[in-house]
């Protein structure tokens, strides 16, 4: 399969892009690169030399929770951590807007997965700009200021970050999860339909599914303006679940087998003695 | 006073600047200083829009510590927040130089004070390049690697992360207590004889001054690399101490009052009824 074809490299329309792709056999492909990945990420904890973040965006809907569920499975739970950004905190809006998107960084050896990310800052405050009046930024006096060059001077802000971590060992894998309208209102239907599934429905989706347009065009920006060599957007294909999971995981067992992670060697002094030690314990 | 003089505004040379400067009484003009600094910040912690930066550098003995107690010490403390930073521990080295830094901005309303900063990572570890090794850094695969270009692509990220800061409302003023050679003899040999002070000294401290001119010459090229408008630099003399404080003290009030920091109005709803809430409590 080529992963490539999901990268974003060259300028992209969203709505020219595909939705619906059916892998065959998906989810028992997945079962099989989940132990590889699992693998290379017990190796690459053990190097400790750099980190994954994953990042995940997605209209409602579009599958990011039950993905991380996934594709993490198999993954030693040591080895990924998982930051939900929800509404900012009292105490995160007292800080410039990267502020609680760096404090959840992944260490080196471990993988962070970002539910909903850093972007969330570049799409729902420029679908809702009076969101940003509750940061209190001192040049962000009106409306007037929250115009087109404000967010592409955040998504340059952000490609300079992403440079930085990835600079210093942070592997950095985006995927915008690409659902169709269409799919939503299925999905929509089914969390007011099924009991289980009502406490995953607020009638602010309603809401924001009308500003869909708006999304989409947002979403199109960030993904043609922060696709980088270093932090690649991948657009994956949503409306089949098990094929999502699929390209994602694919995508991130090719990054981390281009890397050769290597538990790093025992100092020589020790290596000598080896034998020296496997002696003194069949002494005892 | 003019303050102005100790900026570094074009290129300085280490050498050619005063260490020692008297001002007379500063010690009670400090004390002045200290009340305006206080009630200005309590104005600033209502607004909630700005939060100070102070970074402190300097070598050993120049007085970094008992600067903050002097300057700080009318200061609610709920205003100020202390962060010093000493060798990093092993989760902050699983992290790239910048995050435990970042982590530890003041939120708005506040003052942080960096004693020692995040410029060591340009710094002591230039003195001593070994130290990165512990960084773990992909890129950095011997001492061949940790050339200038190394330390000064460094030193321009340190320049995009304060700006981002600065754009955010983070108002950052930079300190490098400028002690001579000679002084910081003195110093020494005060912790050396007086029994209470033994705890201060370490016998690093003498290995560490027989590197005195490199770390002038790193100094020098921090000062003048990354002495931006945004985030300026002050060389201050520090071999007298009440004068350095002075100095620091006086800087940080001017800054302060630049920015005209006001209580946040009253929504027009409340105020219409204050008449209204006053009745209600002389009624009880």
């Amino acid at each position: 399969m080529d992963i490539d074809k999901y990268k974003v490299s060259q300028p992209i329309q969203l709505h020219q892009t595909v939705t619906k792709e059916v892998v065959e056999d998906a989810d028992k492909k997945l079962k099989k690169l989940r132990k590889k990945i699992s693998k290379l990420q017990d190796t690459m904890y053990a190097e400790g030399k750099y980190s994954i973040l994953v990042c995940l965006q997605g209209m409602d809907t579009s599958g990011k929770d039950s993905l991380i569920r996934e594709v993490f499975k198999d993954v030693n739970a040591r080895g990924v951590v998982v930051h939900s950004f929800k509404v900012p905190t009292e105490l995160e809006l007292k800080h410039d807007f990267m502020w609680r998107h760096y404090e959840a960084l992944p260490p080196k050896g471990k993988i962070g997965v970002f539910n909903r990310t850093h972007y969330e800052n570049v799409l729902v405050t420029r679908v809702h700009p009076d969101y940003v009046f509750s940061e209190n930024i001192p040049t962000v006096t009106g409306i007037e200021d929250l115009d087109d060059d404000f967010y592409h001077s955040r998504m340059e802000r952000i490609n300079q970050f992403e440079k930085h971590w990835s600079d210093n060992g942070v592997i950095i894998l985006k995927f915008f999860l690409n659902l169709s309208k269409g799919e939503q209102k299925n999905r929509l239907l089914r969390r007011l339909h099924i009991p289980e599934k009502n406490w995953k429905f607020s009638p602010g989706d309603l809401k924001e599914r009308k500003l869909w347009d708006k999304y989409q065009e947002c979403y199109e920006d960030v993904l043609n303006k922060t696709s980088t060599t270093h932090a690649p957007w991948y657009v994956v294909p949503a409306d089949d679940k098990d094929t999502a999971r699929y390209i994602v995981a694919k995508t991130l067992l090719n990054e981390m087998e281009k890397y050769n992670f290597k538990e790093p060697a025992l100092d020589d002094e020790v290596l000598d003695k080896l034998h020296e030690f496997v002696n003194q314990l069949n002494k005892e």
